[in-house]
């Protein structure tokens, strides 16, 4: 693949396997990043549990290492737009792909700086995107990490589609077809944000012809990819405290330090996982198969397997004899659901998914052990609430409370 | 009626009609504005044409009229998040009406910057108004201004409901009834801040208990109230340039100065309308009819009649002898369209509709001919366009082109 690729965000935890993957490729890659990420541990008092080089050292390593250049801009999409532009007009990108978004669902919900943070954030930084790409009169191709969050849970029986939802409408007693966008239903102000990039993505591309795909993502696990793996200045962030954590991430790291699992709720809330290996593996068949200018916003299910967290919990037990312990949970959300979801088409486009099985497992967790001398275990709860009625729980109990 | 009520954007076309009926109900009224209104006509070298006096000044005659106080704040709701919440908290509303948006989808199309600008501003007042009413812990009921152009009209044959879809889905081979917040199709990017908005009200609702109502207005007409007809200081303003001049009142003012009524496109669009003294008394009906805690967002269909752009040309000809001309429609939209609204919630709530058949149409021309020699007719024709594909049309023609 010899494409022209602007990853913005790509300094972040799927940013920066994905810039290299694609490097690798043959892409010619430039990464946009305000290191947002990072300062945001800053403000946090926490840090990657694998210890991160500089975006210049991590560069400067795989260019030495694979002889292959990335050009780095520090810019902040959601306020710089003249430059934001003029990269892309001087670049003349084929693709640009949209990792710029704050992107923690506790975190989003800590306070009223930090929703509305995320909210300014993520919402000027997506549409900066569509703004400039259209002023800009290029034909770029625009690929966005989206979440199977903006589903909801609420239609427990249905298979959740891939982004549209074909519906009957009772129009004078004639029952219509319609093809909508699968109702929104986002759980947190994160997840609300992705929605009303959705709505965005669907006005720009019927108004301005956009070609865009965005991917309706699960939670990633694992840490390395085939590239970050090559050096250990090249490692991924691994995010373990209880704003930006992924779940299994958080299991396997708890097991390594003989923490007990942190169950929030009853353990039965099922959701959707991918590992970071098949994040840019996915990216990689989006790139290589773009919409027509004609077609609508092109939307995909970027998951793998879907699990009850309590299941999870049990796995990684059972691996490593790790303790349960159940914490009230922080989220306004079922108690439990089901999950059915659509991938057939990163599946048919030839996506081969690593799933828990496939023995990554242990991989992450040998990393967290490699380094738990690094883990600050206040940082491990949840402190975010939903709303006022919720509390934090720091002591857990061995039962769903 | 004796509640607090806080209303943001009421200096502006609806805002102000609104805050003085409020304040001639009883109603102890505070007015927050940034004057964002007059300021974007000293950008766009343009002005009301009716001769509006400052804020300031208009709330002195209301009180010497009237003997009603209503305060006023100049904050900037989008970016001045502390002093809003301030406010909130010390005034304690019953109520917050919020009409402070860029409220022009010709405006909101222009170029990049009013694109963004309009984004930015309509998402973060939106949301900082929600935010600030669950930190203030406040039992405030929300009343916002919304569109009839959330809806789109991509589905013909269908009367639009209020807000929400009755559909019909298959699990697994099963109809299921759905119940959904009606599919957005927006047609600028004015509108789709709106649909935007729409998602985080539900979210609000969903997450905090927030009770909503959202009116979906249609295209307003008319210019004076009751109040605003008590003293000539007291005078709405009357748009009529390209950007925020309304169809109807800006089909009056050219006939007013003997311009050619400018119908963009075939004028088989058709579309929704209400009167400004009937978007006050929604308000005040939606004020009197709160929802509950546990109820969903209530949305309401604002407008009473619909009419194709043709057949209101036709109407103000007839009654001024006005020659109609065609220009090349700016806007990316059907060249023609049906309409049919329900609107029955307002109605049954005791909304009496003004239609144009009341003979308020001459009053509007009335006005027009009084302050004719405040017009510059350079301002009349549109010149935004929504794609790179249209052109401004200055001559116009005598059939659709």
């Amino acid at each position: 693949m010899k494409k022209k690729i602007l990853i913005m965000g790509g300094d972040g935890f799927c940013g920066w396997p994905t810039s290299l993957g694609l490097s690798n490729d043959g892409c010619d890659v430039t990464i946009v990043d305000n290191l947002s990420r990072r300062k945001i541990d800053i403000d946090l008092e926490c840090d990657s549990l694998t210890p991160i080089e500089s975006i210049t050292k991590r560069l400067q390593v795989w260019k030495d290492i694979s002889g292959k250049k990335i050009s780095y801009y520090n810019i902040d999409i959601a306020c710089e737009y003249q430059k934001l532009l003029d990269l892309i007009i001087t670049i003349s990108p084929d693709v640009i792909i949209h990792f710029a978004e704050q992107r923690s669902a506790p975190y989003s919900m800590k306070n009223s700086n930090l929703k509305r943070y995320t909210v300014n954030n993520n919402t000027n930084a997506t549409h900066n995107v569509l703004c400039s790409i259209v002023e800009s009169g290029l034909d770029i191709h625009l690929v966005h990490l989206g979440t199977m969050g903006v589903y909801g849970y609420g239609t427990a029986d249905l298979k959740i589609p891939e982004g549209y939802l074909n519906v009957q409408v009772d129009v004078e007693g004639e029952l219509k077809n319609l093809d909508i966008l699968y109702p929104a239903n986002p759980g947190s102000i994160y997840h609300m944000t992705k929605t009303t990039d959705a709505l965005m993505f669907a006005y720009y591309n019927k108004n301005d012809n956009v070609r865009i795909t965005d991917l309706h993502q699960g939670i990633v696990w694992g840490t390395n990819t085939v590239e970050t793996k090559m050096a250990p200045e090249l490692v991924n962030r691994f995010d373990y405290d209880g704003d930006y954590g992924t779940v299994l991430n958080r299991f396997l790291m708890q097991a390594a330090i003989e923490h007990p699992l942190t169950v929030y709720g009853t353990g039965k809330q099922t959701r959707a996982f991918i590992h970071i290996n098949d994040t840019v593996n996915c990216i990689r068949l989006a790139i290589t198969n773009a919409p027509d200018h004609s077609e609508r916003v092109q939307i995909y299910n970027q998951m793998t397997e879907t699990h009850t967290l309590i299941n999870l919990a049990n796995i990684v037990a059972k691996l490593t004899g790790a303790e349960i312990r159940y914490y009230h949970n922080p989220r306004k959300e079922d108690t439990e659901n089901t999950l059915m979801v659509q991938n057939d088409s990163l599946i048919s486009l030839g996506l081969e998914p690593i799933t828990l099985e496939n023995g990554l497992l242990s991989e992450v967790y040998d990393i967290a052990k490699k380094y738990q001398s690094r883990c600050d275990e206040e940082k491990i709860i949840c402190k975010s609430l939903w709303n006022r009625e919720y509390k934090v729980d720091l002591k857990g109990s061995e039962k769903p409370v």
